[in-house]
């Protein structure tokens, strides 16, 4: 009795441990791994691994695993028997254990492309991921129960199960916010692409040079927090031209100086559209400042080094990219090699050298076209 | 022995019963409240209460409550001896017992505007809710223990504080959501704002179109999700508007019939701008629909009752509300009440007759003016 009791104590502790790390983030990715993590060690097996659904929503497929070397996941993922029995448990809402593999009559028919030496598991237990309504979230796999006998038992089923009843909840917090975060996200471009749209030149321009500006921070490793912080400011960086009349927007001709004037209203407009957004600040900085030149000859504050802020500096490099290497009107079209190699030139006068050498890096590494650093002392 | 491990079951069993339930959804209002009754069911009390940031986020208030009458309510929210000793919670963040606040030296200084024998409580444990890094993000209380003896103890102290480390991140996770939403929602409002000030005389329009759709929605009853999508339909309804000409868009005298079916274009225009967002679907019924009449009367495709969505109906009141209320050139100004009857003279002809009869009732409560769809059968 008392060994009863301090065994269902044990295991209460195990889920509760369980229940609140994989709880302690939303960030979907993270969720999953450690699912992985806490399952296997939970269960003290090799290996764990998620059928998840596909992008389209509708299909469950191996989505993540954890503890297998590179070969094994590959003959993984063509073990037929062993996708078949966890998409049944996802199909009769119940958990299956399989505690030799070989001798089951699904893998029986089976025909291997590898030897069954080199099967990558042989004793599994799956169980279903149900979330409210009895809707199935997922499948949640541990393989190759360590130690002696390395069978897995019922106890072993009741416990993964409850600690399934609790990681689905925390899955489907996560995929929620992650829903909001796409929801946002797809929003803001789609209202950027027919900001865009209003001059037939700049089609799909804040896609690109959220891409290019994301891409640059990443080669300075700048924080997460940064980068989504980016991620809007970059996609939002001529949100101001809405403010702009489309005479001058979208005039072929050259612009005259006052209409130039009017031009580089846009930042400044931008800055009143999002002054109102919470957290504005964060998404300012990348409005205000992407032209600006670092010798204080930009606009629209003529703001020099230090004063210009990192969003800023980075967002002006991906706009002169992305302007250079597509059709403008009165301005020659740049390759993608000379349009690096020009930004390279501008560093000092226009461009922060960090951010330019950020940018040659993360560009010869993408396009496997060398415009490197060095190339700058030559 | 064994008792010990059978109370120390029960406790995690609770415990986890807690923390399942308050991360059961990402709703903050749902979670605060789970979070009271959880803690009300889990220590055996007569109420628990909640001390969360303000809007600010700079400070700790009250804002959460449950088991209290309205009249122990408005006495526990000028209870200053019980908040302070709270705030001290929070400060030092070190759980406290009161057994018994009438002997406590803060309560004894205090005078109260109420008699001693309507104090709202005697005794409470408080428990501060922890994030990572030691941050605080609220301060967990129950009071007045029940049964015999009726005091906090050391036990009942682990507990809640244990309890405290789970609804903590349920909390956190929840705020994490709302902030999510919040942002969302304030950047798709300013972008409406900018696309609204193209044109002088619609400044503004789009997040009281919002405001009035939903109250609408509201009288309808219909579901959260419904109201969610809403909202972001009725911001945007007029998203369109981005892809008309300036000259036309501003324009202060009275359109031609060229220029009139080019504005007309506006819902088609709006409908491109926002099909590449996830979900769209839900959001293109309102942009579409929002100038269509029961009649087949409308545009842009003359579509008529059952065929216009619910969200075009509503929005559809929405939008000709506001445009009488407010000035418009070659158009006189309606007062309120004056624009809520006119709409009612079109119901069956422009408008649906259901939607209009929630927009005369919600427009009588909310503005205290009498237009109700008993007016209808005079």
């Amino acid at each position: 009795m008392n060994k009863m009791h301090k065994n269902a104590s044990k295991k209460l502790k195990i889920v509760l441990d369980v229940s609140k790390t994989v709880s302690s983030t939303l960030d979907l990715d993270t969720v999953n791994d450690l699912i992985l993590k806490k399952a296997i060690w939970a269960l003290g097996t090799d290996h764990a691994s998620l059928f998840l659904p596909d992008d389209s929503g509708k299909h469950l497929m191996l989505r993540a695993a954890k503890g297998f070397t590179k070969y094994e996941m590959s003959n993984l993922a063509i073990l037929e028997s062993w996708e078949r029995i966890n998409l049944q448990v996802a199909r009769s809402k119940k958990p299956i254990i399989v505690n030799n593999l070989k001798s089951h009559a699904i893998f029986k028919k089976e025909k291997l492309p590898f030897s069954k030496k080199e099967l990558p598991l042989n004793s599994f237990l799956s169980v279903p991921l149900m979330a409210k309504k009895n809707q199935i979230v997922g499948v949640l796999i541990v393989s190759n129960k360590k130690g002696h006998p390395n069978i897995f038992t019922k106890s072993d089923k009741e416990l993964l199960m409850t600690l399934g009843n609790h990681v689905s909840i925390a899955l489907l917090n996560a995929k929620l916010y992650k829903g909001l975060e796409d929801l946002f996200i797809s929003t803001i471009k789609s209202l950027a692409n027919a900001v865009d749209a209003k001059d037939p030149y700049t089609r799909g321009h804040s896609e690109r040079v959220m891409r290019y500006s994301l891409a640059i921070a990443g080669k300075m490793e700048l924080s997460e927090d940064f980068m989504k912080w980016l991620k809007l400011s970059s996609l939002l960086h001529d949100v101001g031209k809405i403010g702009i009349k489309d005479a001058i927007l979208g005039k072929e001709a050259k612009l005259s100086m006052d209409e130039v004037k009017i031009m580089q209203q846009h930042p400044i407009i931008g800055i009143n559209i999002v002054s109102s957004i919470i957290g504005s600040e964060r998404i300012v900085r990348g409005i205000s400042d992407h032209h600006e030149w670092v010798n204080g000859k930009g606009y629209p504050k003529k703001l020099t080094g230090d004063k210009i802020s990192l969003e800023g500096k980075i967002i002006a490099i991906a706009d002169t990219f992305d302007a250079m290497t597509t059709n403008r009107p009165y301005q020659k079209k740049f390759t993608s090699k000379e349009a690096c190699l020009e930004i390279a030139r501008n560093i000092n006068t226009q461009f922060s050298p960090e951010v330019t050498r950020a940018f040659m890096r993360s560009f010869s590494e993408e396009n496997h076209i060398w415009c490197m650093p060095s190339d700058l002392n030559r």
